[in-house]
């Protein structure tokens, strides 16, 4: 992967790599953007199996939305594998609706380390709206050399 | 709930709350410990569809782990609902092996507010290793006087 | 404190809360910009007793001033007296310059509690570079109903 | 430094990095513990100009005491150079009293990164109380290979 790599070729990649989590899998996650300067997106239909027991969204599937664009956003940019270090999530409202987005940008590019941000909305009869927001440390895999991210 | 609870009745009404949420169910998470003092411990059993795509277990299930162990720490300990606020986890390895094990304890209890810590174990052949650490925020839910946690 | 306050009240609010906060006073940090949607910027011109051992700002300035901003953002939104539950940042490079510019910004706001962003830069000759980043949560005080923020 | 180092000395290099760091010259911070196995402590009396505008300790203070007692765990550990990539912290009270104790430890202690956690307590009235606490991540600068930390 280069600088002049296009988008749909980015797009590409992160779809085959999604298609590769067995746990992506089984939440049904698609990927629906990805660009070489580290902005992707993440979708997820909500369904009855990904609740928690007061009948919202379970956070662990806000924590899964959030480190999977926290990550790709890091690994499309990159174009080599990574791996997520830490990062830290806040929950700013009980989930509800039909669907989860997940938005991942970086904020900083270092020779080996990148800091991102995501923050997910979750769509309700048309609306979105922020349910949650988290940064994290990505970091390229030192062995890394061949396919992204 | 009250001081004098034994901690057979803790369990049992964590293992009811954690039977309620389908995406736990989805997981397979087992609650073998909890206690009136915040101390609880969580398994899941690895299996493929929790992977990513370099064979290792996905990051999205630890934080989900540790997500359950500190919300759960407060509210077993408060006895009422709660909801998690905001966390904070470090992957620390790679985690290949047969079960997951995430142990929560409380930091801080406050009147409204706990901080709580999630250590994340793997067993791999009959050894447990350390693989994340995590601190959140846990906050009591306003109109929370019913059923726990 | 209202929706129509213009944005030198609250300006003007800011620096009288900095002004009686000595630790702020022993750090020279001024308060440059802030406004009732909870935008705000403080700076602080790095002198020699900022430092650490290898000669760049010590990462306790940073997080001071990324402290104040979180802050200072829900403060001046909300209109009343906040203290900040927790926060997390991430340093980003060395940090050489002549000022650090702290920069914050309001993420959501609740009933009772915001999320908060910041970005800490230094300039240098002149140039802005980013040199860290934080996220925090800053609660509404519970007696508060006098005095901002 | 190697394995069979001694504590005496250990915490005399500490105390000559601290020592060699104006900004925790300026906030008198002593370190009156530091062993090889990441253990450490820190001291910092409390005084008026640590304090914030509603008579407690600023949580700058907490922030600059809670990063030092992270970063020390792992470079007295590692006996190289390192600098802290991220932190997190919770505050968890007001802080009133006459001394400031921040102890750190090391939870993970991987070849070129380490995880560590900070307790930072009060002293009023003779009494120890939690203040705050923090989990951070310290990286080994790549080109250490002389003093510590």
């Amino acid at each position: 992967m280069n600088q002049t790599i296009d988008n749909d070729e980015v797009l590409a990649i992160a779809q085959r790599v999604l298609a590769n989590q067995p746990f992506s899998a089984l939440l049904k996650t698609e990927v629906t953007r990805a660009s070489a300067d580290g902005r992707c997106e993440f979708r997820i239909r909500i369904s009855e199996n990904l609740m928690q027991h007061m009948g919202t969204v379970h956070g662990g599937v806000l924590g899964y939305a959030a480190d999977t664009a926290l990550t790709f956003s890091a690994g499309i940019s990159y174009g080599v594998p990574v791996i997520t270090s830490e990062y830290k999530i806040n929950f700013l409202r009980p989930v509800i609706g039909e669907m989860l987005i997940a938005r991942g940008q970086l904020v900083y590019k270092g020779r080996t380390q990148a800091v991102t941000r995501c923050d997910v909305f979750v769509i309700k009869e048309g609306e979105e709206k922020l349910c949650a927001t988290a940064q994290g440390t990505i970091v390229v895999l030192p062995e890394s050399s061949k396919s992204a991210p």
